[in-house]
């Protein structure tokens, strides 16, 4: 089912709004002639063999077939010992850089301007090693993993990252005056992997003083680059700054190619099947994965409508300010990007 | 030397600018009349019997006596091994509460208006216990350790706080969802106690989620509480939304009494000793302090000088966005405590 010329890319729609956001995507691309093909596949955790949670089969051949996944929302299970679907995810591809960029959108205010930076989180260790245990009772304690490989690798694809989307400066962000074997380790590695590339100023700042600064001035700040949690809350904290996670594109990387790109946003149960749904983190997801897969013109064309539309103010989606359906919404994207052609 | 009615507070001026903060604040208090005599003291670390880093007997014995200090910024040593001052004074006297009300400043410019919020910070285990091993080459833990008790103390001391300054509600800060065993264990104990102050809402939320909310609207929040680390982040990010360190009070609360009240900021070295260093944060966090021991008419007068002062701008100093001396701002607080007699 691989056409000549098309690549395929396996979308999870996903739970609640995911779905209607999902076909909006699909539609856009569509209009923008996107020369690539959906596989659809349902993610939903299974016990495998020996009781370990796992993803479908059908999902996982198709993601290690074609490598790139766009993914909507999934509903977080309530039983207990269920792991996170995202962090299952994360886990099965070792996914181990998400990045997030977060721009402000002209025409959707917020109290700053001018925001531009990325936040490149370490996504397969450090406080989400799930390693705890009660030393006796009433006393608990949470293992932090910090390895070499891992923060050289982070490090690496930070100051990659860098350089390829021509970025001035990456900032490691740590805590090494407090845990400094474990931070210390992280930090050690980002100045090693700055040696080689010059190119791009470097600079180290405590977790505390960034998110000081960041609320006082965004734009002092380029590339970002942490362990696991503090990629976590920075990057909440970044979108919250240019609007939330209706409108923060996400993606999650791996070696040799593999990605999965994901709006971070939840399932909105009370509007999903209303047509009511804002469709953009997913679609700026979507965006990121074209970039991602070389499709620079698509991803410029698709990015520009959606801009246009939110700027021009005047179909919008009620979380967006506007009184516009979902369709509505989408209908307009799809028409200025023929417009382009 | 402990006169008649008078109370003693061990006053830790601090370096850089520490003696002028602190004498700006003897300064107005001496204006305003408070009843207090200072006992001043030097805190530097020295290695004790077995080489264990104390703060210096002469310090220690008058906090002892007097069980209220407070403190300027303290630099940081640079030698290998050496503690964060800050931290060993929390350690020594176990300070077991850090709590920072961020309130909006009328007159101070931000992108915010009317936060009015406390973070309540555990403030002696959690990530900050010190405990790392390397567990083979290239591979670090650090244990972050969360007991029952000191979960059950922060959140008693978060709920009576809320109760006695007239607070709604209280919101547990947590990932529990990733850490479910210790911030599990946090979030239990706050749940238990939340159960006894039925008076006081409780509300519990994602450290990620409070980020992102928090750069979008603070005006939701009231008194939060959480583990060591979180409030760290926290409280400085919160700080960031009112105009920073040099506008914020800090308090560090133990059990019976002892509290030691500081200004979190830097000791600024490049403007120390130039007269035009700003008294406020270690000035409020005096205030903080006046209301601890009971002395509220001592501290509304000096908080509404203070206020006034910045409010009316006439009177400045440079980081304020002012052009006056750290003298002419004191003296500015001081004649307007005095024409309040
Ligand atoms: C869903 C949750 C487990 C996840 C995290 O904590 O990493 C989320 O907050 C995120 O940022 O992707
Ligand atoms: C000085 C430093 C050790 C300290 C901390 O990390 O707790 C500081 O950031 C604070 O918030 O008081």
């Amino acid at each position: 089912t691989f056409s000549r010329g098309m690549q395929t890319v396996t979308i999870i729609p996903g739970d609640g709004i995911g779905p209607e956001i999902s076909s909006a995507v699909i539609k856009i691309f569509e209009a923008a002639k996107v020369p690539i093909q959906w596989e659809e596949r349902n993610v939903t955790a299974i016990k495998g063999p020996g009781g370990k949670w796992m993803i479908p089969p059908e999902a996982k051949e198709s993601m290690d077939k074609s490598k790139i996944g766009l993914k909507g929302p999934l509903k977080t299970p309530i039983a207990a010992g269920h792991p996170s679907m995202n962090l299952l995810l994360r886990k099965t591809f070792d996914l181990y850089a998400n990045v997030r960029p977060c721009v402000s959108i002209e025409g959707y205010k917020t109290p700053y301007t001018d925001v531009d930076l990325v936040t490149i989180r370490e996504n397969t260790e450090g406080e989400y090693s799930g390693i705890e245990h009660v030393i006796v009772d009433g006393v608990v304690q949470s293992i932090k993993l910090i390895t070499e490989d891992a923060s050289r690798r982070i490090a690496e694809y930070a100051f990659e990252y860098a350089r390829n989307n021509q970025r001035a400066s990456v900032t490691a962000v740590h805590k090494a005056n407090i845990m400094r074997m474990s931070d210390g380790l992280f930090l050690r590695k980002c100045r090693e992997v700055a040696e080689n590339f010059k190119d791009v100023k470097f600079t180290e700042m405590y977790l505390d003083t960034v998110c000081l600064n960041m609320v006082q001035d965004p734009t002092k700040f380029d590339v970002l680059v942490m362990p696991n949690l503090y990629g976590d809350i920075l990057s909440d904290l970044c979108a919250g700054l240019i609007g939330g996670l209706g409108v923060t594109p996400s993606g999650n990387i791996g070696a040799n190619g593999v990605a999965i790109f994901e709006s971070v946003h939840g399932t909105a149960p009370d509007i999903a099947g209303k047509d009511m749904a804002n469709p953009t983190a997913l679609l700026l997801s979507a965006v990121m994965m074209l970039r991602h897969m070389g499709l620079h013109g698509h991803a410029k064309k698709i990015e520009t409508a959606c801009f246009d539309t939110i700027r021009d103010k005047k179909v919008l989606t009620k979380d967006l300010g506007g009184n516009s359906k979902c369709s509505e919404f989408t209908a307009e994207i799809c028409r200025r990007v023929q417009d382009m052609e």
